[in-house]
């Protein structure tokens, strides 16, 4: 069957796993649970292969940390999968309920999506994730991992797939495609498969949804700010800055700009600029900047429209503005709508800035580095979502699911109302 | 100034859109509604040219009804404003409050989209309407409106663009672009606009859709169906079909398609053909509904896939199923996810058929012309979204807003958490 072939049949399938009970999808999240823990020598044998395999190849050790599946990460996706049972059912939630005349009743009701092809980075912990989030918000999902774990994600596939499937859910609930010419048949899989998650680089990321009509969920860049205010608290200032650039560089809610009100920027930026360096953070800025921080080379002067860099490393650009409002603008304009923060301690200045910066976080006096699904209490993600529609910032459970609305009449026709012989009322009932 | 630049500027004038009061914006609604009312005749005047000209070019009578804009059309639009008024504000609503940690609360809040290009058929009441819905909904507009009606769109939008500014709204929280090329270069604005909704016809939606990066909300497809199980009323159901094929053909919420339980066919079928005749449609069905319904000619004899048809027109396709399963298999193959209808007193069997249909709007014994903004309450609509993302069915103002995270700290970095000085504790207050 080509993968096509098989989308189609998914989709078919979709609408059952959609009006599936949240008992047997629970019961289905529990018996993957158990079968992972069960199946535990042969999941680690096979991450030993892919690792194996991996280190011959002479990647990375940053990216070996990633492709190692232990202990510890299994039991953490072992808990991760409780959470989410815990959780309450995202599916058949009444948004609206509106009697429109005697005997005719609307509800909005929320419903998954149907079928989501997620296609991620080459670590085993972000299968067993996507594939139980899918699974509590009742999606079928197309599965493919990246190839460096091959061996560890076949085997995740198979413990689960049959864990679930025995638990009573179809058999075209969930299908993993390998080959990397599949991805580009998924593509055009328009006509059954209702949205795609790409992860991985921005480059990555970019060539998907350059390259389907299928609606596409995620974010491309990362281009997060930290704006320090004319009103900042230094003390509490400086360590957030260093959260938010070197906590954990490579994450795209990392900080890759500072701005700073001129006001104070003589004051503030050599204590920014100390406790920044004793982290390894190479500073870059603006001829302005460099005068305050002689340390910054001139091959690191920034011109305007290098402050569309994302580093992903300890590199940090840093500008002078005149107000909030000009940060704001500068923001709105070079950023890429993530996540951005000021730090103040004046209420309307915190205001203006989160009411005018158009982005999927706006944050006063914490680090950019909160925007995370987990971090928001949302139990997992499947990734965080930089467009404007649909979901935006971290995408959980709730962001995998929309709505359909459920008209139920006694005999009512459009031609009474719209000839005057009858009228709405438009009771809200909720 | 080019389309681009103008829609860039639009771009960087749109928080200020955003982020103003309702109050700010209901006066501007009403402002617009004044000056509509004392422009009168000047617009009167603009439409006699435009009809006079489209009936010197031969446009049919159907079509002429809708460019017409007289006195009860300006009322029903001032009236439609009226409602939008009185209509609670879309924004600012806190849609999630939660405390992640002390002193660390997170709000989800709603907010406009941003810049919305709405491209409308030749209709005045379109530009009205959209332009009402845009303002109260906080976001920029370009608006497009159907060549025949172009001088009363123009008379419309100087009035409306006129008082809505006086009234305080930026400059360019409106633009008109009237040229076609200027709809090709419309769309390849992605990096200032957020969201194209097309309206008009089947092959211009899709050509739109086809031709964008930047996201589309709307439908082309309108194939709605209605299925006639085994335990319908039959006094019920046979009103309930003459309104969803005959009240209005031309809409894409009429009934296109009509499943009937096999057990029931031949009682059923001679009592709903008398009825659609009488109303002048013509009937199409398969081989075996011919033999039911001898008056079906050989060239109507339908094959499976002649079934994906919109006739938009009075004309009906009929076809016989064994099952409420098999009636949602056969919509959720051939139909377009807009709005189907089941006509049946088994509650059991409506359940079924409302969670396995995949559609915008599934029903119980009405007709499928309920979809629609008006009659679900929503005030006006700015078109029908058969997509499954962001907003599905009638959009209304909900459906044009997004919303972003407000993170609001005093210090937090996500060091402590992650290196287990500090755990977070997700309090929700909403």
């Amino acid at each position: 069957m080509t993968v096509h072939e098989s989308v189609i049949n998914m989709k078919k399938a979709s609408p059952v796993l959609a009006s599936s009970s949240v008992e047997l999808r629970d019961r289905a999240l529990a018996a993957a649970a158990s079968a992972l823990q069960a199946h535990r020598a042969e999941i680690f044998e096979a991450n030993r292969a892919d690792c194996t395999a991996a280190e011959a190849a002479g990647i990375k050790p940053s990216v070996m940390k990633r492709l190692l599946f232990n202990e510890h990460k299994l039991d953490d996706c072992l808990k991760g999968i409780q959470d989410l049972i815990a959780m309450p059912d995202p599916l058949g939630r009444t948004l609206l309920e509106r009697e429109l005349d005697e005997g005719l009743t609307l509800r909005r009701v929320s419903v998954p999506i149907g079928v989501i092809g997620i296609i991620f980075e080459a670590r085993p912990d972000a299968l067993i994730q996507i594939s139980s989030l899918c699974i509590k918000s009742g999606n079928c999902a197309v599965l493919k991992g990246g190839k460096e774990t091959e061996r560890t994600n076949r085997a995740l596939f198979r413990i689960i797939h049959e864990a679930v499937t025995s638990a009573g859910l179809p058999d075209e609930c969930l299908l993993q495609v390998s080959a990397h010419s599949e991805i580009d048949e998924l593509l055009t899989c328009s006509d059954c498969v209702d949205l795609l998650i790409p992860r991985g680089s921005n480059a990555f990321v970019r060539h998907i949804m350059d390259s389907t009509k299928i609606p596409v969920m995620g974010h491309s860049d990362g281009i997060c700010t930290t704006y320090v205010d004319e009103d900042a608290d230094f003390e509490k200032s400086v360590p957030i800055i260093v959260d938010a650039k070197c906590q954990y560089p490579a994450a795209c809610n990392a900080t890759e700009t500072l701005l700073v009100h001129r006001r104070i920027a003589e004051g503030f930026l050599p204590l920014a600029a100390r406790a920044l360096e004793a982290n390894g953070v190479r500073l870059r800025g603006t001829r302005e900047v460099q005068s305050i921080l002689p340390e910054i080379s001139d091959r690191d002067i920034m011109e305007e429209a290098d402050f569309r860099t994302e580093y992903l490393d300890l590199i940090l650009s840093i500008k002078l503005v005149d107000s909030v409002e000009e940060a704001c603008a500068h923001i709105n304009r070079y950023g890429s709508h993530h996540t951005d923060a000021i730090l103040t301690e004046n209420a309307a200045h915190a205001e203006t800035f989160m009411s005018l910066v158009d982005s999927a976080g706006v944050y006063q006096n914490c680090s950019t580095r909160f925007a995370d699904g987990y971090r928001y209490g949302f139990g997992a993600e499947v990734g965080i979502s930089t467009g404007k529609l649909h979901a935006r910032g971290p995408v959980g459970l709730e962001g995998l699911t929309t709505y359909k609305y459920r008209l139920t009449g006694s005999g009512q026709i459009v031609g009474d109302y719209a000839e005057g012989r009858k009228q709405f009322h438009f009771r809200g009932l909720l």
